[in-house]
């Protein structure tokens, strides 16, 4: 008895991979021209400037599509950055996240255990076995991969898979790069492409989204389903100087995509903050309302120049309460659901 | 003009004020017998086990009212434990949090900037003045403050406030405690609380809500308007010995109560994961289950031998999704205003 025990409970070797080899990464603008899990093609590199660049190294958005019949799914990594924020924890800034679809476009989410060491480690399952299920394994949000391998037993098969469909191309701040969900999954970002059932491409630079020119023309020579321009947070400022900074850098952002994808609808998205009169913090309520009025008054001056499949997110519509942010500019999970939800209706609205 | 400026940003002294002093700290049993911060009476440290005790010494769910003229709160504090978890940041496990009500029983938040050093500083504001107003602070909900001093400026008022009324009491686990709230106020007690705008009493315990015989009598002791006991997710099992210890915890803890408080209502809550065919984990959903049946099954027994003002909190009731827990045992933010709004809807039902 306990020999058939000891025989029963025997595990397999592990067959690892590195998904790298397989060039199967999801959710950046291309395969070529870029190194390792960064999300900036490398022709960029000396043309944004550093902080852009070596948040583009962030994986946020980043994921791998896999089928596998294998009952456990083991991951082991290691990252470059700092694990954790005071206000975002280990599991979102460094931490993977498995969730998966059936054929019909439902979605479910694996748990997994982990240990955050110098090589972290993520062990998801026993599930049960669903030939139908496409796994997507979602990269670290706010560190940087920069060795990766994922485990499946050596008796099973994992076959990576990709999306051909165009993305959702989001350009924004520390919000949309995440900032502070509390697992990758939870971004935004990452919710919305789960509820459309749509590709999406994270451009989020936390303090450095701040719609310029090398990003915009990254933008506009990928074909898109939408573009999202969702800035304002990193535009912020009371004065007329930044008013005109920004009506200056959302004309020429709109314009230069409008030439390039006549046809894909543009969202232009309000600060998230602002305009909650039971949030008590004159100097933020001041900051970002008046940064969402310039953004508001170049977005009209844009429709009635007659701009064509251009689309406004408003801060109402996106309704942050009081519960909803760390810290009142950072959503945590629960406003991360509002701002993805706020995103699906709007976007349902013109995509079929 | 360079003279006037500076005399007009020149800051007064600032008047710092330790609490403990005041005797005004609330979301504890008593006032009395009690060593700083701590949510257990010292009365109860040779007959509770020793993490009983040390859990017990973190501040979930103690907070403190006050009322102040000032433009801005400043808070410094230490603390003696770790100050986060990989799924927990430290603005949840150490951090502070100012919320406020006015006179008709809305709720205001007010945004803080932070130091995670040896000396811990919040400081809040500036915000306009109201003098409806009453903030609570909340203290760390995984930790354990050892000094702390709430300061305003020396020229302003401050008065501290103590709510009189009868509490609701939560005897629970780490998801009561507050795991993994992104910080204080969002912990599901402190919801529930500002939500029915009564007092709560965390009696949240993380790997020890255990319904243990200790803590059961200082519920008993204290007049309550709610006795919640949720302490399921410590008392996983899928033994049949296991349903039995369930069924003999439940059965001794509600006679007890009812014994001392005959018309209290008491509420016994499934294990809020579980029963989600969109979560792939075999093991968990197994054992989250059984353990609620468990529970169930004891809850049925005490209603057909008639114990009133007794009340049930269902799993479905609770509904986390996918996105609503970190680990899916320890609910994120998302999942935290779940729980809150389900015990609200129950609690309304027969709070009148």
């Amino acid at each position: 008895m306990v020999f058939i025990c000891s025989v029963a409970t025997a595990q397999l070797p592990i067959n690892w991979i590195d998904p790298l080899n397989e060039g199967v990464l999801q959710g950046r603008l291309a395969d070529n021209d870029i190194t390792g899990y960064n999300r900036l093609p490398d022709s960029v590199k000396s043309v944004v400037r550093e902080p852009v660049w070596a948040l583009g190294t962030n994986n946020a958005g980043v994921y791998v599509n896999f089928k596998t019949n294998a009952k456990e799914i083991q991951v082991r990594y290691t990252v470059s950055g700092a694990l954790d924020m005071p206000h975002m924890p280990k599991t979102g800034v460094s931490g993977l996240d498995l969730y998966a679809s059936n054929n019909n476009g439902e979605w479910y989410w694996t748990p997994g255990d982990y240990r955050f060491k110098d090589t972290i480690t993520y062990s998801f399952g026993p599930v049960k076995e669903n030939s139908h299920r496409i796994y997507r394994l979602y990269l670290p949000l706010y560190n940087t991969v920069t060795w990766m391998e994922i485990g499946v037993s050596s008796d099973a098969t994992i076959e990576f898979q990709k999306e051909e469909e165009s993305p959702i191309i989001i350009y924004g701040t520390s919000i949309a790069q995440g900032g502070c969900a509390s697992r990758p999954g939870l971004a935004w970002s990452n919710l919305l492409g789960r509820a459309l059932n749509t590709p999406v491409i994270n451009l989020g630079f936390s303090g450095n989204g701040r719609l310029e020119k090398p990003i915009i023309d990254l933008i506009a020579n990928t074909p898109s389903r939408v573009i999202i321009l969702d800035c304002l947070p990193n535009l912020t400022g009371v004065t007329p100087e930044n008013t005109e900074r920004i009506d200056s850098l959302i004309q020429a952002a709109v314009y230069q995509l409008r030439a390039s994808q006549p046809n894909t609808p543009i969202v232009l998205t309000d600060h998230s903050s602002g305009f909650n009169k039971n949030i008590l913090d004159e100097t933020d309520n001041t900051l970002y309302e008046q940064t969402t009025q310039a953004g508001l008054a170049s977005f009209e001056k844009l429709k009635q120049a007659g701009v064509k499949n251009l689309y406004h997110l408003r801060n109402a519509d996106i309704a942050l309460d009081i519960n909803s942010t760390v810290d009142y500019a950072h959503p945590n999970d629960f406003g991360m659901v509002k701002i993805s939800d706020a995103y699906q209706r709007l976007i349902e609205q013109f995509l079929r």
